[in-house]
């Protein structure tokens, strides 16, 4: 008694549910299974709350560092049940949002662990029994977890993972936070707001890893002086849990010099694996290093008719990533012919300020072998930067031998959504004056996009070249 | 004894500061003469104080609204002799930074009234006595100055402009503000998050004349949310000016119904007009409708030589206009050839949320004859704003026929940044699939966006079609 769709898709986050929600435009029949509530990691328990918790308490730290409010104001704080209540208010509606459109799309989401029998079957345990679907098209976005340490379970108590620390009953004193990565920064700056004392631990030599070095260089300044205590080149060895309290321990790469951080609680930021064991189980796929899902441009697995996206196929573990991936992936699994491309793949940290990147790094462009003139505006130089008070960080433009804009990096508030113009310009092959000449609105930060690209050819205006 | 230039500048605002840069990049000797301070009315006056005026007064509108607030951040309040030492603090170092790098650049400020001798001497009287100064090429750059009611002259006590307005020593109780345009609403909305009453009088049926309709409509129903009293059709015709009170009187012309508000002041802003007489008394400029110096697409007078910029040859009177206009005028005036290209003309105000525009409304679309399809993707549907509890705003995307984006309208925290992956692809005569299919970060509210684009053409995923 198999029950027979177009499309089964397993996994009914970012890259799932919007794969059900393509496929249903191009007329497929979508069977969506999700162990959990639709909208994944990303909606329930990450990228969602966080930037809920970040809103929250960036207001508060612009009320505490604002010296022009008057009376009672530099008393102000969270009520933090009452924030805790808005998270999950936040979500819950999104989550009910992405379910109607599904349901009004016609996709039938089962609840329940979806198992891959074969090629074109899937079956799934549910109060009523076990199922089977039958499809000829599979879609694969099971998405990841986080890492833990071999010394360092989480326990749902001391030592948390991200989702845990967004849901803190109470705001810790203290905590250390492992991975100075998107993750790391972004929970590690909404306590350093509430009053915790932070110190976030990383192997390599600087926050962000993989991101333009002179710009997360900028941040890492930016988040220390926020009082942050990011520590680099920290190698971490073993731990102690005890009840509320860590203790950390290792050696500093740097000098060798040991050392040791204890905290009420530990966050584990340091990298997430993709939930594929489910699959490897099975001898269909070849996993790849890391135990991610192997795909072709096409993102079809090395079984033809089944596709993987998202996470589980590794890249960069982004939400909008495997938007891209999934809508790639359902066209293809209905007769389309498509390809990723990752070329314009923009991500952010939603610290404040914000940083955000998109195409080659200055490291990057160096290890390819493309010769890049840089322009680099600072914050300090725009006006509308000045107005905000928000003078700490800059734009900075890269320009390949042709003049074409090859990479882009911002630090400013708001520069997650500053990033979409450059994203674009990346996209499309555009030159640094296709950029330069085009009319940005005075006074906003994005003329310092203009700017910075003018400056990479030495033709900035309101900057000393 | 006169002074040789290549190129002499009337008037430091932007048009004329920025043609100044650029001039000496292109390595030509500049005079610029300015009466009162390099920036302009722009940085000195207007755009800059009110960015700074409206981010102080944001904070304390969102500490206010914030329900999670907890502990005495009710009682928050701005210390406004504070604010107002911030505002001149802000504009002393902008304008600071401007002088500076026309120094760096070799300009020669020059303070005083010039005066126009001929069409290549410019006489200007100074503290030192009167001095001649010949160019073979003057770029006119005058700016312009508020409009006053035949019955309302600005008195700097009760009736003001919005520079005055700007500077109250203290928060007015009440404020008549004539005129629902930019300058209207965003002073009106400085002062009504200090809680002065606010009466914004505006004789058109719509705040935001020219600008998209639909658009315009939602952000004066957000307006009036926010307490600010929007009345349109309001005709007035005559007003009583007291000590410490001001009185308009005038007809409703939705019904003839006479009206009448009292304030303690009453701003005025329905207008501005070039600052051309000292340019008309010279019998060489003919001058347009509204006063304004005539110039062909290469900003050149009708006295070859003589070029115009900005608010002095009208069109949009927006800094960022006269910023594109100086760079053509001056290229011109060193022989390269450049016209100038209002197609991708972006404007925002900056009222929370900001409202922002580019290439053409819905109604300048249908008075052209262009046929075009509306993409509108609200924020209630955004991720990004329901997390930064910002759900009252919308992306509008209009395609014409051949899916070219022709035309872009944003109601959204930040829009006047998010208009400029709009003004790219307008400037580009992008497709609405270059902008659909662009990854945007999530979760931001560039991902609107992209949304709207996709919704032009029927196919929006997070969104019913």
């Amino acid at each position: 008694m198999e029950i027979k769709k177009d499309i089964a898709i397993i996994g009914g986050g970012p890259g799932g549910y919007l794969a059900a929600l393509r496929g249903t435009q191009l007329k497929r029949s979508v069977v969506l299974f999700e162990m959990d509530r639709v909208g994944g990691t990303c909606m329930n328990y990450g990228c969602i709350p966080t930037k809920y918790l970040l809103h929250q308490t960036k207001a508060l730290k612009e009320i505490r560092e604002n010296k022009n409010l008057a009376g009672s104001a530099a008393g102000a704080a969270l009520d933090w049940p009452s924030v805790q209540a808005g998270r999950v208010s936040v979500v819950n509606r999104l989550v009910k949002g992405v379910k109607f459109l599904l349901e009004k799309g016609g996709v039938e989401i089962v609840k329940g662990r979806a198992v891959l029998k074969n090629e074109n079957q899937v079956t799934v345990e549910t109060p009523d029994g076990v199922k089977v679907y039958a499809a000829s098209r599979i879609i694969l976005a099971a998405g990841s977890r986080v890492a833990s340490l071999p010394f360092l379970e989480p326990n749902g108590a001391e030592v948390v993972t991200s989702q845990e620390a967004l849901e803190f009953p109470s705001v810790p004193k203290s905590l250390v936070v492992i991975g100075a990565g998107a993750i790391g920064l972004e929970i590690g700056s909404i306590y350093r707001r509430l009053g915790t004392d932070v110190t976030v631990l990383e192997i390599l030599p600087g926050v962000m890893p993989g991101c333009d070095r002179e710009s997360a260089t900028r941040l890492e300044r930016i988040l220390k002086k926020q009082g942050l205590n990011v520590l680099t080149q920290m190698r971490i060895e073993n731990a102690l849990v005890e009840q509320g309290s860590v203790t950390v321990k290792g050696a500093c790469l740097k000098n060798n010099v040991p050392f040791e951080y204890a905290a009420e609680r530990v966050l584990l930021a340091a990298g997430r694996r993709p939930n594929s064991e489910g699959f490897s189980a099975s001898p269909m796929f070849t996993l790849g290093r890391g135990g991610f899902v192997q795909v072709n441009s096409r993102l079809e697995t090395n079984v033809p008719g089944i596709y993987a996206v998202g996470d589980l196929i590794g890249g960069k573990l982004l939400a909008h990533k495997a938007y891209h991936d999934a809508v790639v992936a359902v066209e293809n699994a209905c007769g389309m012919e498509r390809t990723v491309d990752y070329a314009a793949l923009p991500m952010a940290v939603f610290t404040d300020p914000e940083f955000a990147s998109v195409g080659l790094t200055q490291e990057e462009a160096r290890e390819q072998g493309v010769k890049v003139r840089s322009g680099l505006f600072p914050l300090q130089a725009s006006g509308r930067a000045l107005t905000m008070d928000a003078l700490d960080g800059l734009v900075k433009v890269l320009a390949d031998e042709s003049d074409r804009v090859v990479g882009a990096h911002i630090i400013a508030p708001g520069a997650s959504e500053m990033i979409a113009e450059l994203t674009l310009a990346v996209a499309k092959k555009m030159k640094v004056r296709d950029i330069g000449s085009l009319i940005h609105i005075h006074p906003t930060l994005s003329e310092a996009v203009g700017e910075a690209a003018l400056k990479a050819k030495g033709l900035a205006l309101h900057l000393l070249n």
